[in-house]
Order: structure tokens, then C-alpha cells, then sequence
């Protein structure tokens, strides 16, 4: 007998090579499963919400693993914590779940930050954890640009090219432009997105924020649809997976 | 002939021995009046307006120093950056400020924040930068409590017993205990501070949220003016010098 059991990350991307398994470095996914070996004591599949890139960020990852039924939500929490106390993973809470379940695909939204610092002078405290952007941005601009995004669109200019996914639709429910302190935060909700989808778009808000682009060139460049029509892709470093939306019926089980 | 230039200065407080040079370790002030001794090319004081701990970091420390006539505000700062790629440290801004200015003793106001993570679970992301508290805090306590520090107050309570300040007297302007995100941030801000007072102010404001202490229970402890009678000592790596206060007629010069 088993249990299945939603687990919620935040991460430092930086010492790793993404969230999936790979052979060229240490991943998040497998660092996790790894933890959940040590007291499980076989190979466990941590399977994720979303394949996060070397260096991104999450304050809200998702995952599901399996798990003796010995071990209960809020065990399973406190045995992985106290497996990566050494690592910049942590665990921030459990909740069993049905077999119906996956982290994956029962997702019905993915939330993601991404932190511009637009200011002349490197960051000294936020170093790896923001785009240091050198030049002043339009926050006006960008706000009005951020608005030819919403909705439903061909982002093939906005993904990358060697991006898997069948079909080039995604629907954007939420691109919001802040000013938080002197950061600028872009704030982007959807079921879910293509690969560099938001970075591809936040290095493209840029160059409306520099005025080398008029908010109006969005609209041309996602008709374009291709990849060379759109900015460039903003760093993975200023990116941030902060939250995985799940249907009603799967939460808080225990 | 010479120039006084203002700097604004942000570091990470974690690699260095605190602000002030000491013959233990790096230092934030000795790390600057090297960058400044490689383009001046002889040994210069950089004067700080307060000298935070060690682990203390801060986005607005302020700080002035001499330089020959040849090199004007702006040059001062992008030199220093230049020398500083290699460190925490950060110069905002540089203004030239008449020869009556100190960054200490000029100084009208100082603002810190301290930030505080109160859950179970260690900060992945903000490691060393906010002071993670692993039990729930009462926000409402907390911010009825903070109100009976601000004005004028015998803060012997309250102060490092190897305090060198001669009076224990000081003048709380603002003492705000807001939620932001996860965290709680304190953010207070006085004329002057005593060694310590924050951080054992914050230590306090934990055992009132912590539901330890009665929100009066801040009146007994200032009464009895002796250390033992507050709370703890709040770890120096959740404290923030964010900002010091000059009187107008010593703005923008340049």
C-alpha cells in the first residue's frame, strides 16, 4: 500500500541544471528523489508540475512521488527537509493526494515571476537572484505592451526553437508589469507555457521599456511567428516559478 | 585642491567583518578605501554614517570621502564600481557635498529593516538574508507592542551591554511591523541608534508574537533598564541599513 503525496518547493536554481534528471549535473528533481531514497529506501520518481531551466528559480514548485503508506504527508515533509538541509532545496508543505493525481498533468495553472533590476550599478545583494538590466525602462511602456499578450496567441516568436511542445497556442490569463521597489516584477498566469516562453517575453518587454520597440510591435512580431521576430531571451536567473494551480477536489486531503 | 563626495552604498553584509576596518577580517569600509587608494593612488578615509555589524547588510549606507579636484561625482563612483566587481559591494550614487559635511555627524535620520521568515521550513532562496524564526508569529501582537517603543525612551534595556554610546536615551520616529510576502519586516528609524538596539528590539518582538510576552510587557522591560530584562539578540544577517537622512541644503550639488 501506497500514498501519493503533493509536495511544494521553493529552490535556489542556481547550483543546478534545472529541475529534470540529466546526466550533466546535479538537477533538482534528482537531488529530491535522492532525498526520498534515503528513507523510502528504493528509487522513488519525483514527478514535477514543470521542467524549471538551469538556474530558474521557485518559490512554488509542484511535484508528486509515492510513498509507503507508513509515512504520512507531514512525515514525508519533514524526511525530505531533513535529507537537503545541505542543499538550497526545501520543502514547504505535503498533502496526500489520489492516485488520479498528477503533478503534471492535473495542473490547470502555472504562476511565474520575473525580476528586472533596471539600474546602472550591479546588484550587490540580489546578484543571480534578478536581471541586472543596465539601461532605465519605461514602466509605462512596458504596461501597455504586457496587454497585446493577454489572451490567446500563436507564441511561436516567443518560444524557444527547439521547444517540444505540439502546439504553438497558449493562452495568457495574466502578464501584470509592477514597480516594486526598484525592481520591475512581471507577473505571468497560464495553463501553461512554452519553453523560454516568459523570458522570451520579458527580454521583448525590454526593448518596449528602452523605446527601441513601440508597444504596437508586439502585435507584429507574434503575427510574424517566428523566433526571430521577438526580443531576446532575458536570463534564467530573474526567473521564478512561484505557484502551481490544481482543481479544488485535490486539496488538503489531510 | 579636492572634492567631498557623498556615496550610497549596497552590500552583502555576509563575507566581511562588518563596516568598520578591523585587523580580524575584510571589512566593508577597508574593502572601499582600497578601491578608492587604486584610482587616487594614495590612502584615503571613507567615513561612514553608522557602523553596521558583521553579517548587517545594507541597500542605503552612506558614506563620504576626499578626492583630488580632477575626478567629479559621477567619475568617483563608476572608478569604485570598476574596483569592486570582485565583492558585494555596490556604489548607488556619488554627489559632491560642501567641506562641512560628514556622513556621520551630518547625518538627521537612519533607517533600518529587519526581516524576519517565520516558518517551520529554512529559506531556500533567502539564506543569510532574512532571519529565519521557525515558529508562527502574531502580527497584531506585534504591532501593538512596537508602539510602546517609539518616542523617547531609556533603551539600556535594549543595548548591547558594550554599548559606547554616552547617553542610553533615544528618539523612535517610526517602528512598523508590516507582513510582506512570507516575512515580517520591522522598519524603524531614529536619529541615532544604540549598538544592538534593532536587533534586540526585534528579538522582543518575536517573544510578543510568539504570544511569551504581553505587548505591555515593552513597558516593564524599558522601565527596568537593564538588558536582562528584554529578549534576545536577533541574528545580524536579517538586519538591513536601507537609508540615512541629510538635511535638504546638502542635496544634489551635482
Amino acid at each position: 500500500m501506497t500514498r501519493r503525496i503533493l509536495i511544494r518547493i521553493e529552490y535556489d536554481g542556481g547550483p543546478f541544471v534545472g529541475w529534470q534528471r540529466q546526466i550533466n549535473g546535479p538537477s533538482v528533481q534528482a537531488t529530491i528523489e535522492d532525498a526520498a531514497q534515503a528513507f523510502i529506501h528504493k528509487p522513488t520518481i519525483v514527478a514535477g508540475a514543470g521542467r524549471t531551466d538551469a538556474g530558474v528559480h521557485a518559490t512554488g514548485q509542484a511535484a508528486h512521488l509515492e510513498v509507503p503508506k507508513k509515512f504520512n504527508a507531514n512525515r514525508v515533509m519533514e524526511a525530505l527537509n531533513a535529507h537537503l538541509t545541505s542543499v538550497p532545496i526545501t520543502i514547504l508543505n505535503a498533502t496526500e493526494v489520489p492516485y488520479d493525481f498528477h503533478a503534471r498533468f492535473s495542473a490547470t495553472g502555472r504562476r511565474y515571476l520575473y525580476r528586472i533590476l533596471p539600474r546602472r550599478q550591479a546588484p550587490a545583494l540580489n546578484f543571480g537572484r534578478v536581471w541586472h538590466h543596465k539601461h532605465h525602462l519605461d514602466l509605462k511602456l512596458m504596461k501597455i505592451a504586457a496587454k497585446h499578450f493577454l489572451g490567446q496567441h500563436d507564441f511561436t516568436s516567443f518560444r524557444a526553437s527547439k521547444c517540444q511542445a505540439e502546439s504553438p497556442v497558449r493562452t495568457l490569463n495574466q502578464l501584470n508589469v509592477e514597480l516594486i521597489g526598484d525592481e520591475i516584477h512581471i507577473y505571468a498566469e497560464a495553463r501553461s507555457f512554452l519553453h523560454h516562453q516568459i523570458r522570451n517575453i520579458a527580454g521583448t518587454l525590454t526593448l518596449v521599456g528602452r523605446k527601441k520597440w513601440h508597444p504596437d510591435d508586439v502585435n507584429l512580431a507574434l503575427k510574424a511567428a517566428h523566433r526571430s521576430a521577438a526580443g531576446p531571451t532575458a536570463p534564467a536567473h530573474g526567473l521564478y516559478l512561484i505557484g502551481v494551480d490544481y482543481p479544488s477536489v485535490y486539496k488538503s486531503r489531510d
